[in-house]
C-alpha cells in the first residue's frame, strides 16, 4: 500500500507521531506491533495480520461504529456478571494494549493469560513482563497444565485455574481454530476482529467489529459505568445486544463507507 | 485477523505450503515478505503494508479482475513502446517477486533499479544480490547520482541513467509522495497496488489492482504475445485501455464481492 506509507519509518517514540496526522491511529497501531516484534513480543506475522486488519479498519472508517459500541456494552455486562472472566492475550493484543488489557481486568475482577499461536517460553516470559511493566498484577498462562479440546497439542495449551475454568473469555484478534474449540467447552465468548465475516466472530457471542485499540479502553468505560448496575440490569443489556445485526452492519458499513 | 492465521509458522520453505489451501496465494505471499524480513531485504514495515494489501485481495476474491487484465495489457504494451523502461523495485517487490521481475525486464529490455523508501547501502546491496540470485542480469539504484525533484533527499535519490532518464516507468507497491512526483517528472507511470483509492494508482497512466505475484507475469505473458505487434498495433492496445474505468470497476469488486 501506499499513502499509508509516506510518514518516516523512524518514529523512536510514539508521542514523535502528529495526533493530528490524518492516519494517527493506523501509525500509532503499526508503531506499536514493530516495537513489539523487536521485543520479541509479537511474532512477525502478527505485523502482516495487524496490516490486514488496518485495511479493514480503513473500510469501516477508523472509528467505533454504533453496533460495536453496542457490543463493547455486552461485553462490559457479560464480564462483571461472570463468575470467572478471563482476558487473554497473544502476541498483537500485549504489543497494542498491554495497559489497556491491565484496567480492564482491574475493572471487572478479570484474569490475564498468556495464550499464545506460536508459543515459545520466552515469548511468554517477554509478554508477562510487558504486561507487568504495564500494570498488570498477576499473570496467567505460564503453567498451561490443562488443554482445551479438539486442537492440537502446543496450540491447546492453557492454565487450568485460568481459560480452562473460566465462564467468560475476551479474546482479541483470535485464530479461528482456537475460537471455535472454546465455543464449544461451553464458554461465552467474546471475540474482537475488523473482519467481521472471519470465524472467529462468527462463532463469538459477542463478536466486536473494532480496532482493538478503541475497543478495550472502550469495554473498561462502560464496565466502569456499569459497576453499580444489580445482575437484572445487567442481563437487560446482554439481552439488549443482537450478534446477527452486529455482524450484519458492520459488513453493511465496510460495503457502504468511504474508501 | 483470525483464520488466516490457522496454518503453521513453522514453514520453512515455499513448497510446504499446500497448492490447495484455500488461501494458498495468500500464505504465499505472507511466507515470501517473511523471508525478506529475515534476510534483510524488506523493512518490517512491508509485512505490515503486505497484510493491507492482503485484505483488499481478499475483498477482491485473490484473482485478476478482467480490468486488471486489461491494464497488464497496457502495461506491457507501454513497456515495449518505451525507449528507456525501468522496473523500480522496492524490499516488498524483491522479497515477492525477483524473478518474475527479471524475467519482465529480459521480455520487455528493460532496466531493474533498486529504488527503497527506507533506503541503506545494507538493504540496497541485499536486494541487488538478491534480484542477481534470481536471473537478473544487470540492477541499477546503487549510483543514486541523480534525484527526482520535490522529495525529500533521500526518498528522491536514483540513478541518472535509470529511472532519472526513463520514459516509462513501472512502480509496483509505491508510496503516493514518490508516484506522485514521478508522474510530474511526465514519466509514463505503471503502478501495482491493491487499493483502487490510494494516491498512487490514482496518478498512474496505467493503475493495476491486482496483487503483484499475478500481476507482473501476467505482464510477461501479454509483452510476450504483443513481441510481434507493430507500434501501431500497441499504441491501439494502449489506447483502448480506460484508466478511470478500471479505477471504478476495481472499487466496484471490491464493495460488491463476497466478503
Amino acid at each position: 500500500m501506499s499513502d499509508y506509507d509516506s510518514v518516516s519509518a523512524d518514529v523512536e517514540h510514539e508521542e514523535e507521531i502528529p495526533e493530528n496526522h490524518p492516519r494517527y491511529q493506523d501509525l500509532l497501531t503499526r508503531h506499536r506491533i514493530e516495537r513489539g516484534v523487536e521485543k520479541g513480543i509479537t511474532h512477525l506475522q502478527g505485523m502482516h495480520a495487524e496490516g490486514r486488519g488496518s485495511a479493514f479498519d480503513y473500510l469501516l472508517g477508523e472509528e467505533t461504529i454504533p453496533s460495536a459500541d453496542d457490543a463493547e456494552r455486552a461485553a462490559a455486562a457479560h464480564l462483571l456478571l461472570a463468575d470467572r472472566p478471563v482476558l487473554s492475550i497473544n502476541g498483537n493484543v500485549a504489543a497494542l494494549v498491554p495497559g489497556e488489557m491491565a484496567a480492564l481486568a482491574d475493572a471487572v475482577d478479570a484474569d490475564l493469560e498468556v495464550n499464545l499461536f506460536n508459543r515459545t517460553p520466552e515469548r511468554i516470559r517477554a509478554i508477562a513482563d510487558h504486561l507487568r511493566e504495564h500494570g498488570a498484577d498477576e499473570v496467567k498462562g505460564l503453567e498451561a497444565d490443562a488443554h482445551i479440546p479438539n486442537l492440537d497439542h502446543e496450540r491447546s495449551k492453557v492454565d487450568a485455574d485460568g481459560i480452562y475454568e473460566a465462564d467468560v473469555v475476551l479474546v482479541p484478534l483470535e485464530d479461528g481454530d482456537r475460537a471455535e474449540a472454546l465455543d464449544e467447552m461451553g464458554k461465552i465468548e467474546i471475540v474482537i476482529d475488523l473482519n467481521p465475516l472471519s470465524r472467529s466472530p462468527q462463532v463469538a457471542d459477542v463478536p466486536i467489529v473494532d480496532n482493538i485499540i478503541r475497543a478495550v479502553p472502550s469495554i473498561t468505560e462502560h464496565a466502569r459505568k456499569l459497576a453499580a448496575a444489580d445482575e437484572d440490569e445487567l442481563r437487560a443489556v446482554i439481552e439488549g445486544f443482537d450478534r446477527d445485526r452486529a455482524l450484519e452492519e458492520a459488513e453493511e458499513r465496510i460495503r457502504s463507507g468511504d474508501l
